[in-house]
């Protein structure tokens, strides 16, 4: 079902790195007309087309605390101990990404330093659709608080009857988020954006979602908001050789598939025989899939492709930037050590791709498409931005007044100078 | 010159914290059309294009090795030794940027971590104009090397006579640059987001420029590409009261309002008979100034603002969320702590801003127009992308394994519980 490639040559890698994604300029139309009624609407734009896009009238945006209390009724017991056990490790993971304040003293008198302070409002968004994503509430929602954002707000489009699935209210609740908003689609994204009567203009927005919402993020960012990463379909890159399972391999694989249609899988091996081997498991296991159809067309997207060395294997995968890379390598170390473009990557034979997506402690929003070269996945930083302080005594600035003032007349901006000069002569005139 | 304020009501705030700054919209069909012109004939559409918005044909785009040697001749001495100086502190600085691997066990056997790598491809974008900018040479590439990026592309405009300035590529070469393209506005950021025959393609663009630039940067986020920040006209807030000296505060209003006439500086005190003080001293200082036209322009554009208490004070400058922020008062500490939202803060009265512009060791491409709020200034991680990674033991996998897969199935994830049941089953089978 999956292309194979046997030893593509260079000059083809450029071809195999493609993925199977439109433009979304199509969609700029539709997304400037939902911005401009927002705008002009507010909440009775955003209402209207939450009944036009997801076929229902609400009457009240805002989740109330009796749908917050009976959401912790309906989850089970069970998952929910499994959520706050996911969200203690995603807790501890990002915890330690906490940065100390950088001082350094630059020169005799010149003190510069760096701190990290919390972008203060951010909007949280979470897709709706066929399943409830309570785990990306866990991921967005973790990093922000231990942030310290003071006011986050999370937007997810309603169902049919109008309601919010318990999972996703349970886990918002559990992480201390209160304000939840029933919309979704290119309404909730202008909504953060611009602030309704309801919904609170944000400085970030974060958060997955389809080809609408990522239009929407795109758009928004012309009205000075910022937005976690550009993003797109899921994709998986394994590396195995003959120390690899191809049953597990597999599973990844299509693990991975069932994310979409538009999502892509790659297989790679420096072990020809793999090829059929994964190829089989995957006939195998696909049978009994509750999702086989996506899988399928997934799968018609994707790559099976075998290179006779590492150092093609490794170069070709940094090329390619995979979201998610898994390498079961007997000599792991030199794929480990060698990745330079790649969301999360995951190592050796047990560790399934799917222990990312919820509950090891990483974060599961990851660069797509390519971005895993330019991009870091959502981190506690995302959530934060780096100011940067200096201040400088007149010993300070009698040692370095003479640069400035020098690299200042050069570029030709003498109140730049002058600025440095007329400290300077009030320094000598006071001894 | 300046309109003056006195406790402006907080219902006036968000019309006081607004930016004299345009929309780029209206530029879109001129970017749109240079970009296509440079996709389709690469090298020769730069040229024609640096021929007609330049007004200068140029035989080759890249500076070659003659034009490096020549450049160092025509730079001075003390000059090179103040570039020298500037560029010690800005690495002393960036370099104690550094951060280290973030390692976590969350949980038996379940191994996390987060390292920091490079991005590959970077291209530094000089702006050209009246004055040469050396001094953005040093911001750009000193932590462009630091990071470790292996390419790095530098793009500035020739003048008239198709040379580009000594100073700019003295510095490039001190930072180890040497690959250099004599082209500047759309059609660098084209050529560097395209890649052409000459310029390579680059992950990442740098560098401030006018409103052309800026609207090709935003222009290139639609192909693959990322940019640094969004740019706009550089802005200063001073905070002062009667422990400042009217003449400093002048001096560095005056240095802010000489980038250009849409600049804009605003000062803000709890001392009102500060606000006179300042004037005048802007008046007497202004008189000599070669920029003065662009000055008085800026200075249309600029508030003074009073306020009887400080919290009303730092309200208003967390929400203006200034690019540089002066902080020139008696309780600097209170204000000091209570920074949310600035690009670099300059404390005390012997700390100018063009301290920090230049060679204190801090960045000076830095958020301006609001962005503060969300955008760090540039700094080592602007250069870098961070990469999560995980390995989970039999071990780890047989503890962490039920929680993943109750989560998967309550998100209707079935192949994604698979690929854990598959790795547990195995497990037990071989115990």
């Amino acid at each position: 079902m999956m292309q194979n490639y046997i030893e593509p040559s260079f000059h083809d890698w450029d071809l195999l790195i493609k993925r199977p994604t439109d433009s979304y300029n199509d969609l700029e139309s539709i997304v400037s007309r939902v911005f401009k009624s927002v705008k002009k609407e507010g909440d009775h734009a955003i209402i209207n087309y939450t009944k036009q896009f997801d076929n229902i009238l609400i009457d009240s945006l805002e989740v109330s605390l009796e749908e917050f209390k009976s959401a912790e009724n309906k989850v089970s017991n069970s998952l929910k101990t499994a959520i706050q056990r996911a969200k203690l490790n995603i807790e501890t993971f990002h915890n330690a990404q906490k940065t100390e304040k950088v001082y350094v003293e630059t020169e005799n008198g010149v003190q510069c330093w760096q701190e990290k302070k919390a972008i203060e409002k951010v909007g949280l968004y979470i897709p709706g659709g066929s399943a409830p994503l309570f785990s990306t509430v866990l991921m967005l929602a973790i990093p922000a608080q231990i942030a310290g954002c003071s006011e986050i707000i999370l937007c997810t489009p309603p169902d049919s009857e109008g309601n919010i699935s318990p999972e996703v209210l349970y886990t918002a609740q559990l992480c201390g988020i209160r304000t939840v908003f029933k919309t979704g689609g290119i309404q909730a994204i202008a909504g953060l954006t611009l602030g309704t009567k309801s919904i609170p203009k944000v400085y970030k927005i974060f958060g997955p979602g389809n080809q609408y919402v990522t239009a929407a993020k795109q758009w928004a960012t012309r009205y000075h908001v910022a937005i976690d990463m550009p993003a797109g379909p899921s994709e998986l890159l394994v590396m195995g050789d003959k120390n690899a399972d191809p049953d597990f391999i597999a599973s990844d694989l299509l693990s991975q598939a069932e994310h979409g249609p538009d999502s892509q899988v790659v297989f790679v091996t420096t072990h020809q025989v793999m090829l059929k081997k994964v190829s089989s498991a995957i006939n195998r296991q696909l049978v009994d899939l509750p999702r086989k159809d996506i899988v399928i067309k997934a799968l018609k997207n994707s790559k099976m492709i075998y290179f006779s060395n590492d150092g093609n294997a490794i170069d070709f995968i940094n090329l390619y930037g995979p979201e998610h890379y898994m390498i079961c390598m007997e000599n792991e170390d030199l794929y480990v050590s060698n990745v330079k473009n790649a969301g999360s990557v995951f190592i050796g034979n047990y560790t399934p791709e799917s222990a990312g997506d919820y509950a090891s402690g990483t974060n599961h929003t990851l660069p797509t498409n390519g971005y895993a070269k330019q991009y870091s996945g959502l981190n506690l930083d995302s959530f934060m931005k780096a100011i940067t302080f200096q201040k400088i005594s007149k010993q300070g600035l009698m040692s370095l007044g003479e640069t400035i003032e020098l690299m200042s007349e050069a570029e030709g901006l003498q109140a730049h100078k002058n600025a440095v000069s007329i400290r300077l002569k009030k320094i000598n005139n006071d001894i």
